[in-house]
């Protein structure tokens, strides 16, 4: 068992050397910072996650929140290191610092999050949410909701949670009932179900912030009729001190396989007391705002698989090191030493494959973390626009990429521990288990690969998938050593043929049902997903064959070594995978499609 | 959640008109049997499956056994089950009338089998481990092993188990230590430690029949200097009637992800008493013995992650067509009422990928059972050496491919179910749990590769490939709708691509160091697997569509026509990923081979 949680060597190298994020420092709102204030809110991150989350982790996950007489009872550790983490800046981190914020970039903050993650995805659950649902209102709310509610969440004495899901209806929101009727007193009175609503009760604190999705009374019918409300689990006063108990009820846990530290609720509202809730923004606005958060969640999303694939790898690494098993296929004499494990070749191809998934998971959500801070500050407003368009873009991809990838680097990650990965005793199927839900929460991974193929990709002429070429290409020129400009040709080769196969997809689907296009949407995704994370790599590649030339230490050669062989691993034996979704995408491949419910 | 626990439409469909295993009763040694015994046999298992073992599956997975005082503390269902599996006959199904047993084919006991496992896996690990540590007495023990322990194993009076693991060595038994020291008595004393043994303690009865191996004093080094021995829990007198305890002792459970119900144990011999252990067979041969018998154990574990997986597909399936969620996608009126999940396309994709994984799955392990009674029963000798050569050579796919894919099936499952899936309320978590044990033991997923293309391959100059390949060149040419042709086209080709890449990997073992070819094992065990499930589609495809042109009901049609499409998805989606598995291994990509551990 290994206690790092990221690597630092390799965060700083995408940071700084791949991402160059010591230049943000150059734009207004990041003036006050630099790369040392960056660094240390990393290392505090870094050093907080180890000493406040990562210990009970395991223990969280054995000894899970308990519902007891209506109340969640959960391990008194958990409030402790969210406190830490509210009290050291980190739920107001990206904000003004006239709301108490560090004003600092996304780039630094998902950083830091990831520390959070790796050490313990359950507990990291409730600040994030917190912060998500303070969001809502920071963008949305009006001046009194604001200032009632938001520095409460951001200083973590309240915390938040979204809730959308109601049980009937699942992935469908356009169908869901929760309704809500204005009363002469200017709030709602809430009414319906949810359910999965994670961190919808806990006993960290007294009050919690739901931000609900509800029907008002004659709203038009599907997605175009819902509305957000704020329904606290306490009212308050103007000021957001606690009065009587709100009409939002729990009525059960659900028991998750991981993430079970994070609690997963079925909520009813109304159904024993009124329940108010506060009217965000316009009526029947609702999804449309939930959806402009959506990027960042989603990314959040992304970025919690791939750090979780990254723990896994690091611990079967560290154990690969150590354990001493078997011989080399050489070695004939039985009475020779064992060796570690990491010496035979499938170990490494496990391992291997693990740091191309991670490592290119990481990079593709840094580089969506950086395209937040374009969209939001970069200097050039054409360049904001342009950064906001990519972002919508890729957001599916890096969403639904590391969430494939990233619990696939899990399981390589039992295999290398062999039985001992298979017990409780390990920490590696904890991550598995953990994992696991991130293909489906945040849009089930075929909902990401419909909204890539049936939206994404076609929005305003296609001028993101214009704006990904040209940022591609760049990368591509930059390709300077052999090994590079090979993997440059690959990329390059492999690109122009999925550009060919969305062009013959996107006549179909205009002259066509949408239906045979998109029953194929997600073989699509892995295409668009294997393209972007190869372009990763090469970015990651380029980066590390220029510092291999001026390396000073034998450290800095192997770690720029590792790079490379990496990147070839991605090109030799991941990207190459698309040949057969190229296939399948131009035939128009109708098996799905066709196949019948009754012959099941 | 579904009853069923494997469609018997679709195993009569496998036994009987794809593999014709009615034939087996023109042999004498299963000529009282007709296809009515073999039927009612398996009637008997799907019963009592459903009535005594999956009514316990999840209890004994959430309540799982405690190591308490010295003891196992276990559900009482778990004896219950075990005894009425052990009263029926089945740990004796396979062995001769005079020994008590029902001669069935091994075709019949392993489809019984089948039903237990997709029950609860967990349960039917105590009776399954029995039979095999019967079989290895019946073949290696002397007479008077035979009648002092036998009888007692056959009648579920005893359990068995195979302790071969150590923890300093896992999977490098040549590097186990448990010794072995004669005694004048004719016994041996046992001394060492065991781990992962499997069953090696429990509250089922009071006896315990641990094959062990272990290292006679002064014994070669190396796997040529291993022994196997009889190590009872507790000493019995020639008859087996027990007398005192034996100095075997349960160290501790290990808690495991999954498969919870089987005990896993530490176990220590001759630590705080002497530990008596009697030699079977001859000395140094221990690991010889344990490998004939492997053949069906790896099929076992196959068989078992197949019908695991077909369990969950069911599971899923069930779900897909209750579960009502969203609209077609050409569906415009949001009123329209929703539709059952599994009318969406990638839904469909979903089922169909498991189906072909498990149906297929099961096809291959099926017909390895065959091959065993075929090796065993086969009127011809020569047919009887070639099927032993056939199973010889498949038995790394038959354990490894239903152990990568039948978990993933698993997997599959889960997200058809979503956010319910996710969930310890439903059933398919636990099934991918389970699984996940299957690419691990009984010799890593690995350690088949290396088997296959380290040995296997080559073995007896490829007569087991030459086999193959006549085999499958009956059914090729037994396609004759224009479908299956085509079908049996892809086929040929794939085959003759890796023929070629074969030899010309072979050269290159025969040059070199075998280093370089084998650092790709995994990879040429993935094409090598892929292959033999396509040409089980393609025997079932055979099938199905001379069958379709007779069916006489739409039952009957819809069934044919879904294992049709199960195997155009297996041959559009599945087959041609070789094909990147054939650019690495004609490259001999060096890509892990040459990454260094100080990369990492």
């Amino acid at each position: 068992m290994t206690d790092t949680l990221i690597d630092r060597r390799d965060l700083a190298f995408q940071l700084y050397e791949v991402l160059d994020t010591a230049s943000l420092t150059a734009r207004e709102r990041f003036s006050e910072h630099s790369r040392e204030t960056f660094d240390a809110v990393i290392e505090t991150a870094d050093r907080m996650a180890h000493d406040k989350f990562a210990t009970h982790n395991s223990a969280a996950d054995k000894d899970e929140p308990r519902f007891v007489n209506g109340q969640v009872e959960m391990l008194p550790e958990v409030k402790d290191a969210f406190r830490a983490y509210a009290e050291a800046g980190f739920i107001a981190g990206r904000y003004d610092y006239e709301l108490g914020g560090m004003q600092l970039p996304e780039s630094v903050m998902a950083a830091c999050n990831g520390f959070f993650t790796a050490a313990n995805p359950g507990t990291a659950g409730y600040p994030f949410l917190t912060t998500a649902a303070a969001n809502l209102i920071r963008v949305f709310g009006n001046d009194q909701q604001k200032a009632t509610f938001l520095p409460h969440m951001l200083s973590g004495r309240f915390t938040g949670t979204m809730a959308l899901t109601e049980p009937h209806a699942g992935s469908s929101l356009a169908d869901i009932r929760t309704s809500a009727t204005p009363t002469d007193g200017g709030h709602y009175l809430i009414k319906g179900a949810k359910i999965y609503i994670s961190g919808g009760d806990q006993s960290i604190t007294d009050n919690i912030i739901h931000m609900v999705l509800a029907r008002i009374k004659g709203a038009p019918a599907g997605v175009r009729g819902i509305s957000l409300f704020i329904v606290p689990k306490v009212l308050v006063d103007a000021d957001g001190n606690p009065q009587q108990r709100n009409g939002v009820a729990l009525a059960g846990l659900i028991h998750k396989l991981g993430y079970r530290g994070t609690t997963s609720t079925a909520l009813s509202f109304g159904d024993d007391a009124p329940c108010h809730g506060y009217l965000v923004g316009e009526p029947h606005q609702g999804l449309k705002y939930m959806f402009q958060m959506m990027n960042e969640a989603r990314l959040g999303v992304g970025f919690g698989a791939a750090v979780i694939g990254y723990r896994g790898y690091l611990h079967s690494l560290d154990y690969a090191r150590e354990r001493l098993q078997g011989r080399r296929l050489a070695e004939k004499n039985p009475d020779a030493p064992q060796v570690p494990i990491i010496e035979h070749a499938d170990v490494r191809r496990m391992l291997l494959a693990q740091k191309a998934y991670c490592e290119g998971g990481l990079a593709l959500c840094l580089y969506g973390a950086r395209l937040v801070d374009d969209q939001h500050t970069h200097p050039d407003p054409q360049k904001r626009l342009e950064a906001g368009k990519l972002l919508d873009l890729l957001t599916p991809v890096m969403k639904a990429w590391p969430s494939e990838f990233g619990p696939k680097a899990n399981d390589l990650a039992i295999q290398v521990y062999g039985g001992a990965g298979y017990t409780r005793e390990y920490p590696v199927e904890q991550c598995w288990r953990d994992n696991r839900l991130n293909p489906i929460h945040e849009g089930t991974n075929g909902i990401q690969a419909l909204d890539l193929l049936g939206r994404k990709i076609w929005q305003d002429q296609s001028h993101g998938l214009q704006l990904l070429m040209q940022a591609m290409q760049v990368d591509l020129e930059a390709a300077t050593t052999a090994r590079c400009q090979q993997w440059a040709l690959s990329l390059s080769e492999t690109l122009q043929q999925a550009v060919k196969v969305t062009q013959s997809l996107g006549k179909t689907l205009m002259q066509d049902s949408p239906e045979r296009v998109l029953a194929n949407a997600s073989v699509y995704l892995h295409l668009f997903g294997h393209i972007v994370v190869a372009w990763m790599w090469l970015r990651q590649a380029n980066a590390a064959a220029k510092a291999l030339a001026d390396a000073a230490t034998d450290d800095d050669r192997h770690f720029y070594q590792g790079k490379l062989q990496a990147a070839q691993y991605f090109f030799h034996w991941e990207l190459p995978t698309v040949a057969q979704d190229l296939v399948l995408l131009r035939n128009q491949d109708d098996t799905c499609l066709n196949m019948q419910a009754d012959w099941f």
